[in-house]
């Protein structure tokens, strides 16, 4: 008897990291190759906030996922654009990132205080130009983003016919409150579906799933598998798969960011399929994205069967999640 | 004008890692140095549980320390022991160590179910042997210590004249529970005295700090600094210093111990004098303990005035807390 399979159509990563340069050039073209399209982040040194700056990013990442299926949606990074920036922007652009400042990688030039920026917020609404958070105050490390929930509320009550996107939601504080407005929606990682606190620092300490958000508590994490797994229509797949050499992981003081991308369809699959759920996986992973952004991906089909993926060590010198362990499913198959 | 100074009469650490051979004669000294006594951990690997193994460790132990007026006051691992057996290393010990199985470094060989043990616990309270306890569950790491509370209460009023030591007790609610019942005492570190979760996991991830019981919430903390500065007379100070080579904490899978032995003097006269508290140092770090234990320490005086100390990087291949950076105290004299 065949290997049970399952096809997934379009799937599409709605936030990673590709970073830029030689690091671009190992992990950008893992996630081209097993899905369609990806929102890629802008918090590079220095961040992309400008369209000169975002153009020439653009064509390296281009470059850098050549011959592959896969459309990159860029973004850039929030800062007090005037309008006429943000007009220029928007033909080139999925959204705008906002990260407050020095919450997370590369975030130090981030927003301070967001009472200060809604002249540029209300532009986005305006333009209809999607606003994507990275929510999390400086607070208690495992209460920071229910801290920033109350900003979340303000934003959607005063920008009422702008999206906001809660990203990389890890608490199921996070899901009431985005079940409490019409114009937010979230994205949920693979990790943050699969850990808790406990697998980063309940028995030996794995740096290697540290990330920001931290990884929380069993009843968030079941939370999170509850919205996934019955395909919660304003949740998307985002993994912020999101690499550090090596030697910013094994060190004294670790970049935060767990590195999924060659991993995250078959981790999904596995996941979804452990909770009898293969049927709405498509639309996490793909349909409501398309649905809450607008997009119509390119078409390319991943077919994946049940064989064991044997996970390498290392992808250039990153090391993924599941380093060296075996993921009950397997891309066998990319049809375009 | 002189620095200022301050004088601290046989200062004791209650909870000590030595471990053995290479790894002891590189930091049993540094903690012999400033400390006039130690209450030293069997978590060997195999465990320190039968009276051969133990002298031969006291044996290498002594030696360790050779030429410094210090005084290693030594415990055995709990296991199922006879009475007789433990008669026999009642005069070589201070206390017998519980580790419930698996919860920190190198406790594998622990005690699973403590209703199994209890013969062995009851002969504990007769012959006058403090228990010592590793006070975690195998729940959620930030949960395990409150989780575990309940057995302290059940032995505490079980056995009501045996001594037992709740070791490193991490929050407010251990001090609760503390207060309750006569025969329950604690230790404290210096490392639970001075982080919080935010500092081992709020910015990037520092393995140097990790530990078991990992580091807490900002208000924990304050519960036992308050305890500690205010001289809790059921409180003593024991480090739970416990290197490990750097190879083993700057890795993909780092081990829990915070090295402090050779800072933990220095960092608790900053900490006290900053908190205006130094007049109470005496009680934590000496009589508290020696009322608690009924022990007599070697007589010796250190004395530390207010120089900084640059903390070295490496002892041997252990990096210490503070690692390169300054602590305002030094130790300037040892008068014995």
């Amino acid at each position: 008897m065949p290997n049970k399979q399952i096809k997934i159509h379009s799937p599409l990563d709605m936030h990673i990291h590709f970073r830029d340069r030689e690091m671009m050039k190992v992990v950008a073209p893992l996630s081209a190759y097993s899905f369609a399209g990806g929102v890629i982040m802008p918090n590079l040194i220095p961040p992309v906030d400008n369209i000169q700056y975002l153009q020439e990013y653009k064509v390296r990442l281009t470059s850098s996922v050549e011959g592959y299926r896969f459309e990159p949606f860029l973004t850039v990074f929030f800062r007090d654009y005037s309008y006429e920036e943000l007009e220029q922007l928007k033909p080139l652009i999925i959204g705008v990132k906002l990260y407050p400042a020095g919450v997370t990688t590369n975030s130090e030039t981030g927003v301070q205080g967001l009472e200060d920026v809604e002249n540029t917020i209300g532009y986005l609404e305006k333009l209809d130009i999607p606003l994507m958070i990275h929510g999390e105050t400086k607070g208690f490390v495992l209460e920071r983003e229910k801290e920033f929930l109350p900003v979340y509320e303000r934003l959607a009550k005063k920008f009422p016919k702008l999206k906001i996107i809660m990203e990389h939601i890890t608490t199921a504080k996070s899901l009431e409150t985005l079940d409490r407005y019409d114009n937010l929606f979230a994205t949920i990682t693979l990790y943050h579906l699969l850990i808790t606190l406990n697998d980063l620092a309940g028995g030996l300490l794995k740096p290697h799933l540290f990330c920001k958000p931290i990884a929380k508590k069993p009843e968030d994490r079941q939370a999170l598998i509850n919205a996934a797994i019955n395909a919660h229509p304003k949740v998307m797949f985002g993994s912020d798969s999101a690499p550090h050499s090596v030697d910013k992981k094994e060190c004294a003081a670790c970049g935060a960011g767990v590195f999924t991308a060659p991993i995250a369809l078959q981790g999904l699959v596995d996941l979804f399929d452990k909770h009898d759920a293969l049927e709405n996986l498509q639309l996490f992973v793909s349909n409501n994205a398309q649905r809450i952004y607008g997009i119509e991906p390119i078409k390319k089909t991943v077919v994946l069967e049940r064989t064991p993926y044997k996970v390498p060590h290392k992808f250039g010198n990153v090391v993924p999640m599941f380093a060296g362990s075996e993921i009950p499913w397997s891309i066998c198959e990319i049809i375009t």
